[in-house]
């Protein structure tokens, strides 16, 4: 493992190994004629001895040396972090390549794995099967335009609109929800768990170039609430696994690092049932609020961070629902709720304490004659035993900055990429 | 589910459903009258009615239909797949949002979703940290030039070498390798699964764009042994799963789809162990052989796929480790052996029947002095604690054609992207 402490003592040298399995470091008591220079803060050892009981309350176990061998001294005057300091997360991330042996970055990617392996066990567990969505695709899902393109370096120099090396222009994907939708025209449940992208020219503690989804995909799915249901268990299933396999790393987080008005309590957070109220509701509730909102809430306007936040807390603090959104607000693939000429679409939101809106989904239009102008892949779908569908998409990194308390998003990925920044 | 077969008598209808779980059908008995127009193949249907035991000898249950409901009629004329028609790989491939819909393209994602969640499962039970390696990256991990330029549109099109999007040229990943040994200094195992690109201009039947390597990286390694049993435990592994959990979607392909000369005995391919001869051997091997090469062997040249293939079928169509590569062969970071001045790294690959090389691995060069005029980063994590280390990365596409006897790459991956194909 590596040296987490060194304390030497006339009759006796004291070590802390951690081998990265946990937060917790393993001590190790030598005779101090074991020691070297290279044995410092930060070098790889190897140590063989006896592990024995510790006579110490706060460990249970501790090692007896009889060698300690240096395999990797660290050269400790150049190396970045300092023993036994708790370093600022903004200054650990100037080194991509040596925050991961900080101990605040090495319990976020212990808990990160956690909860990958979560998402994957619950989908499992469900039925669903998973499904590796493309990543370079000639699709733009959202139609929005914050795209990258991919291109060979030949393609890049030519700069003509001719010889791609796909024959179409190519993109990186932002959604995998299309091809989730081809899927569930063979498969009941599916669901894909990938990177997906945005070129936003944003340098906001919000938003990464390339971040997680977790995105899922129903058939012979009639009502919001078969999606909402998935949503909320999913949630449930993957923090209560998170909770009990890495307490001591999640506790770090909220020991530490989430600012004090996000320390929810975790059990209430992560079993109390998830409110639900519907769009409309939500804008009377705003209306009718004491506070003045920078955007004032109406019928037909967006949800803005300030309504969300307000109506989570009006809510108690715990993660709200809120469905059927105005059909001009959504794109052309919702299903029309058909209360009214185009009023509103079967379209749910997660909006969760301290980070806002984390899951969107909805019901996905399946009818033919509502949305036959478009796509001639999508009506395909549509025409060969289409079937009523649903499904939603979660930010997995929105998700551990709930469930940790990170501020910023850049914290709780191995490799942050945002504009300005791709480093390693 | 969907129709997969309707037929009709004058006393009674059946159906063969599918819902996408299995490739067994559910047998549906019904009254003539509860038929429809829309009742085809390709549809989909809601049946209601009682489960009962089937008096058939070949389907354990069948359901007494009460009522039947189209959800979605399916267009028969214009649907490409018909009724009872065994289509061949190539022509479902012109079809990427219909494919799923066939049998083989069915059991083919099923296997790739158990294999995905095997290979997940191995690596948490043995104590791997799980790392999402970046996908956009300013490396270009084999110094190769077959790369994947990344950029906003606006910067094609101004095609300026200023502006860029992350302030340096970006990639597409070509390998994990390199994030996965910055974790290898914090975590004794972690491993990845995620997508990787080659800009190679090739349509042959072996090459993808895009495509999944499983990378491994551990920690405290001094021997190519500890990489090998790894490799060995993680193909005995997953593939045993894969075996258990869907015999009659692994059936269908060695059935059906598997050229003859690849139907090899299962169980004894997984179960019997892996084979181990070093490079030098391998090329005396070669030179006694009685067949005549394309490529002559000679020691110092890499081994090309008819050796690849010679070598396999000499050591009993097992699969074949290949160890102790020559040192100008391999890139910078492999580990010389120091069994004479550069002579050889200790390198492994691992040739399996019918593919040749499925993974390769070697120890790191962890020695400061070995590697001194590199790359500053990746010197640093050989300055701060560097412990001896190896891994190596599985082509997930090739690990399923291997599996199931596929002899063309794009017919194991969802949505294959290759040089003039990105289709969605």
């Amino acid at each position: 493992g590596w040296v987490r402490s060194v304390r030497s003592q006339k009759e006796v040298l004291f070590l802390h190994i951690n081998d990265g399995s946990s937060l917790e470091n393993l001590q190790v008591v030598a005779d101090p004629s074991l020691g070297t220079r290279d044995l410092t803060f930060g070098s790889a050892v190897e140590v063989q001895g006896k592990l024995v009981k510790s006579p110490h309350r706060m460990q249970n176990m501790e090692l007896k040396a009889e060698t300690i061998r240096v395999v990797g001294p660290c050269d400790i005057w150049s190396f970045p972090l300092k023993m036994k300091e708790r370093h600022p997360l903004e200054y650990v991330r100037q080194f991509p390549h040596l925050r991961c042996r900080n101990n605040t970055l090495g319990s976020l990617l212990r808990v990160r794995s956690e909860a990958t392996a979560a998402i994957h066990s619950f989908f499992k567990e469900n039925g669903y099967v998973h499904i590796h969505t493309p990543i370079i695709t000639s699709n733009d899902c959202e139609g929005a335009g914050e795209l990258f393109k991919v291109e060979t370096s030949n393609e890049a120099m030519e700069s003509a609109e001719k010889n791609h090396f796909f024959d179409v222009p190519a993109f990186l994907t932002v959604s995998g929800q299309l091809h989730l939708e081809v899927m569930a025209g063979a498969f009941t449940h599916v669901f894909t768990f990938g990177p997906t992208f945005r070129a936003e020219n944003s340098q906001s503690r919000r938003h990464l170039a390339e971040f997680y989804m977790v995105e899922a995909e129903l058939s012979f799915t009639e009502s919001l609430q078969d999606i909402t249901q998935v949503m909320e268990d999913l949630l449930k299933t993957a923090t209560s696994t998170v909770l009990s396999k890495c307490p001591h790393d999640v506790e770090l987080f909220h020991k530490y690092i989430a600012p004090e008005q996000k320390v929810i309590n975790v059990t209430g957070r992560c079993c109390s049932p998830f409110m639900l109220i519907s769009y409309s509701e939500a804008v009377e509730i705003l209306k009718q609020a004491a506070q003045t909102f920078t955007f004032k809430p109406e019928w037909g306007c967006d949800l803005q961070t300030e309504h969300e936040k307000y109506l989570v807390k009006h809510c108690g603090e715990v993660p709200l629902f809120v469905i059927n959104y105005p059909y001009d607000l959504k794109p052309f693939y919702m299903r029309d709720n058909e209360d009214g000429p185009q009023h509103t679409v079967a379209a749910v939101d997660l909006l969760v304490p301290g980070i806002g809106e984390l899951c969107g989904g909805s019901l996905r239009e399946e009818r033919l004659h509502f949305i036959e102008s478009r796509l001639q892949r999508y009506l395909d779908l549509r025409k060969y035993g289409s079937v009523p569908h649903g499904g939603f998409g979660m930010g997995f990194e929105r998700y551990l900055q709930y469930l940790l308390g990170v501020d910023n998003i850049k914290d709780v990925i191995p490799f942050p990429r945002f504009s300005h920044s791709c480093l390693l």
